[in-house]
């Protein structure tokens, strides 16, 4: 026998459940794997022996399509950081003791920055205790904040998300005659791509969002202010996107939360949007509303990119490709090969080179003033949220893959 | 000549253009009238002599078919109040010279309760100078909360967006172990209808939401904390749908924010979600976030129910057929006339048995303990939500019709 074992990990997307479509598809598609598992809630599903196996459910091809567009993770998730093998060697006895017991060659995980990191460990310590498992990485945030991959999988769907709510929300304030100041605040505490991603909402007519403040640029609140105040001079309605990460020039975050930390040492972080609901009320004299897009920005699987379901299933595909050859330490990447027409490879690199990075939005792409982005950047955005995937309704909601009792 | 002029008032919905749509091309299939116009803001457009000749426009099929899925409002919207006739006739002079100047003889006001009461005011002070205006009111509200009418445009919409993001956020919440609270705040001041129609995610796998809290049922924190602590033991996630507008017995709105009135009379709330997260936070040992699901609820056309944009459409033109035969002073309502099919048939009711009163959800569809729906609310809701209308995409998100300069 020869398995293989994936699990999912960090925060949801629109797209993680596609990229596991394609590690089941590359799987059912190829000789060398008898079975493939599915670890319950990531890594931890090992330490604790609590998997199923998804050979037989995917042998049925709807359960593989209804997968593919399913938000958040089918396996569940969790968010834990392996310890240095030097500190607890008993962790990782238990994860290889795992592998051999369920004779599994091969782990796919799908996550982010932190993950990778886990990927890392992993396949370091199966080359020093020279075990054959190969240790893939496969990406996914809706961040889009890893290094060397052109783009992260989930992203293109959560831009999508965000540039037509803005554009929704432009519609539903334009209304009123009165000026009025919306601002709302998106996902990303160190990089600001998916609000950068709001310019997409802009169109022949759609001139929102007025304002863009992403964590790259430091967030001046007199300037804000003073942007805001010459912005009503001339319109009723101005609409501002604001990164939840954005960061006075000292690096103090502008949020009305003090925050604890995760277990990656991550701020929780919630109100830079009311923090600056707050202070335009205070000092200009405008009605004003704060937006957060919470959550459904990264699960709002009715409104995903085509694209970007179709790449992460692909990059799925090219990990089992990968360990299939006996790569290992390695993350899926994807290249754009070409831009008009938009075309994209799939390749790897190592895995060490992208843990525990952020890759931020350049400074080419982001004005001088600091509160908006450069054309450029919506020529790099644009191809990621295109198509629109074909989705089931029963009895009028979105059709999706029931999550298994994890 | 013989014109006719529509106006929208209130908040936005994804189906009030659907509406206006229905009313222009009533007026282009029909020989009464030569040109419909289009207020703009309201009443205050007729006021101030601000409108549009939608004539042209509209000749063209494709601009209409857009116009019915595009958000919010073509024409824009005020939050004026008619004075009484008594305090104030000189508004009334104003608006009266104006349809006589333009040739009006046909007034269709599509809105809510607010809009009704100028609907009714309006049609008796016609009545008393014997003009022949017919003044016709089109109902539109995500509340749901307008008495005779069976249901309104609008509702279904927002009912289909909310369903189907807290079946989203069921997928989101579902793949951590730690024991979880999530709350989703949605609108609905005085009426628990919007709130109730997150029953309508419950599918044979998601059990959420878990709780579900009307204004129309006394809030008790005692209860909810006690409700949550006892889910809690056999689930690890609990997720709650909470009307903005849920009181204590004393009839205190459980709200973070004192609120101020708007020129209704009507406070503005928020934040009744961000108080009983604290709530939870405080008292249970527990992860807890709330989402507000704020005007996407009722801008989310890219979610919009097809039967709900087909309603409205089809009340737009009931309302032309009524002024052409004369009608003034009533709103057009809608009958279920099945339900196995669900059938509907489109009449009038005299609009003063409508303004300023509020449909609240009835007892029969709350269970007794106050914390959930009945299942008899689910068949009046269901059909309510069906069908998906087709949209085009532009660059990746949706495509709306302009808004003109308002």
């Amino acid at each position: 026998m020869n398995n293989c074992i994936a699990a999912q990990s960090g925060g949801p997307t629109a797209a993680i459940n596609a990229s596991l479509a394609g590690v089941i598809q590359g799987v059912l598609d190829r000789p060398e794997y008898d079975h493939i598992y599915g670890s319950l809630n990531g890594i931890t599903g090992i330490l604790e022996e609590r998997f199923l196996d998804l050979t037989e459910t995917f042998q049925e091809a709807d359960n593989l399509e209804l997968l593919k567009v399913t938000p958040a993770m089918y396996l569940g998730s969790c968010r834990y950081k392996l310890p240095n093998p030097e500190d607890d060697p008993a962790v990782y006895e238990t994860i290889f003791r795992f592998f051999e017991k369920m004779e599994i060659t091969a782990f796919f995980y799908i996550g982010g920055n932190d993950s990778m990191d886990t990927v890392d460990k992993l396949s370091a310590y199966a080359a020093r205790v020279q075990s054959q498992v190969c240790i893939i990485g496969i990406p996914k945030t809706i961040d889009n904040d890893l290094c060397v991959t052109d783009h992260t999988p989930g992203f293109g769907s959560a831009a999508k998300y965000v540039a037509s709510s803005l554009l929704e929300i432009y519609h539903d304030t334009a209304i009123y005659a009165p000026k009025s100041v919306t601002i709302v605040e998106i996902m990303g505490r160190d990089a600001g791509w998916l609000t950068a991603a709001s310019a997409l909402a802009r169109n022949e007519y759609c001139t929102a969002p007025h304002l863009i403040y992403l964590p790259e640029a430091a967030f001046d609140k007199e300037a804000f202010l003073k942007d805001i105040g010459s912005l009503l001079e001339t319109r009723s309605n101005v609409i501002v996107a604001v990164s939840e990460g954005i960061r006075d020039k000292e690096g103090n975050y502008i949020s009305a939360s003090t925050g604890s930390a995760d277990n990656f040492g991550h701020s929780q972080l919630s109100g830079a949007g009311k923090t600056l609901e707050y202070l335009v009320q205070e000092r200009l004299n405008v009605k004003v509303r704060s937006i957060e897009l919470n959550i459904l920005q990264r699960c709002g699987a009715h409104i995903a990119s085509l694209t970007d379901l179709e790449e992460s299933f692909c990059q799925g595909q090219q990990g089992v490709s990968l360990a299939a050859q006996g790569i290992t330490g390695q993350m899926v990447i994807i290249q754009r090969t070409g831009s008009e027409p938009y075309q994209v490879s799939y390749g790897s690199s190592p895995v060490c080179d992208i843990a525990n990075q952020v890759k931020s939005v350049p400074k080419a792409y982001i004005n001088a003033a600091g509160n908006d982005v450069t054309p450029e950047i919506l020529s790099y955005l644009r191809p990621l949220i295109q198509g629109q995937p074909k989705l089931a309704f029963d009895q009028g909601i979105p059709r999706y893959l029931p999550v298994p009792h994890l």
